[in-house]
């Protein structure tokens, strides 16, 4: 949703996928429409507050039937919108680059309306799709940090990796402020000046990392697409980092051509 | 055309676009469809074979209408139903971020056919918009080398630059073969190893900007939207380097809003 998600997202699908020239590679659509998806946080964040409950996997169903789509405050309205627009010209598999995206409330509204359209596209889960990565890549691993938007962390999406038989180690309420910052401070943060990369955003990463792996974190989970623009290396302090984009690519490079997927190396990214 | 070039474009459209959230970026689609459209040197160089001649403004129209569009040779076919399906999807202005697909034997059929379909939508020309940026933002500059593809140089679309009162300097015939090399070669070729940015490739660069500052050249036009992936400074021999997708992004954003262009820095990129 991020822009610059998105072009990172394409740029890994072209990455992971094995051509020797230019007509092997996959054919992709990336639709980057930032105008039209509001805030992802803010808006998980928002339906958290008038609901009154912090249960993380409250469903949310149609949008009430107020009027036109357009003014439907969840994001997941006009991501469905785009996702049959791309499904109209000829995509048949699918995948958010973006974290938050797939929080309940937004992730079930895109569901619903892709049904309700009697859609085809193959949508993947980023975050179920972490799930089978480190089951499959990172064997053993039993205890994996989450560093993500606040959204990502109020929605619990991440409890998802507990089918997988993980435990999942969120921020603390103080560490998550912070981490925050990292992405949306009007100087620093990442969505502000992506080609930054700036030194406090990693610097706050390598903090929340420390933490978390005090806590006992075998595994550290970028839960934003934002965070490896800051941070490109695949450890960090000592943990494996797990990019969910980079993740998202191989799941959707597969889910096209399983023959065409680069393997896997450890420690490369 | 090259998937690499293009998700550079996408790349750059951002980081040319002032914008402070997320929702300030301006809406953008990327397709990359690289198995529909064959490679531009080789019909470039396939077609000038053939009709026994060397004139680089050879005019082509219509295939001679011998069958379905699949099977059509010309690149521009392809790149047209393609342009034509981005404008159902609502695009408005668009770019091709490759050099070679504006020989006029293949962007003249792209323009025949959005012309037979009544298209409207707003097609740059990167080679018309590299005359005008030099123009503004490189005032003086006389003589300009172009390091390209082989089928760039044969096609002889930089003559164009001629309009803009500038000498067009182009390699030898032995320096275009290793030249060509840089992008083809299935070791160190840019097209084969995008990632690895090969320091093989940044050699020959360095090599023909060398050779072409020697004869005169004041700046160096990168005339393959993948030399940039190779050398990603904005200066290379004490030359001024033209990055064509660069210039090509600032163009499409000034064309989309002009409110929006982030104004150009000599010296970085």
């Amino acid at each position: 949703m991020g822009p610059v998600a998105g072009v990172d997202l394409a740029s890994k699908i072209i990455s992971q996928t094995l051509a020797a020239s230019d007509q092997e590679h996959l054919p992709m659509v990336l639709c980057s429409f930032p105008d039209e998806i509001g805030d992802r946080t803010e808006y998980i964040l928002r339906r958290q507050e008038e609901a009154g409950t912090d249960s993380p996997y409250r469903q949310e169903r149609s949008g009430g039937g107020n009027g036109s789509p357009d003014r439907d405050p969840n994001p997941g309205s006009a991501i469905a919108r785009i996702l049959l627009k791309m499904e109209q010209a000829g995509v048949t598999v699918a995948g958010l680059a973006c974290n938050s995206a797939h929080a309940p409330v937004i992730f079930d509204r895109i569901a619903h309306e892709l049904n309700e359209n009697r859609s085809r596209i193959g949508l993947l889960h980023m975050i179920r799709e972490v799930g089978w990565f480190l089951t499959y890549e990172f064997t053993g691993i039993r205890k994996v940090g989450i560093a993500g938007t606040t959204g990502t962390r109020a929605s619990g999406l991440y409890k998802l990796l507990e089918e997988f038989g993980m435990e999942v180690l969120d921020t603390t309420d103080g560490e998550q402020q912070v981490l925050h910052s990292a992405i949306y401070h009007p100087e620093y943060g990442i969505k502000a000046a992506p080609d930054g990369a700036s030194g406090r955003a990693a610097e706050i990463l390598t903090d929340t990392c420390r933490s978390l792996k005090q806590r006992g974190a075998q595994a550290i989970v970028f839960g934003c697409t934002e965070f490896p623009l800051a941070y490109r290396e695949p450890v960090l302090e000592g943990l494996p980092v797990i990019d969910t984009n980079l993740v998202l690519a191989r799941a959707l490079v597969r889910a096209c051509d399983p023959g065409r997927l680069r393997p896997f190396e450890r420690g490369s990214s």
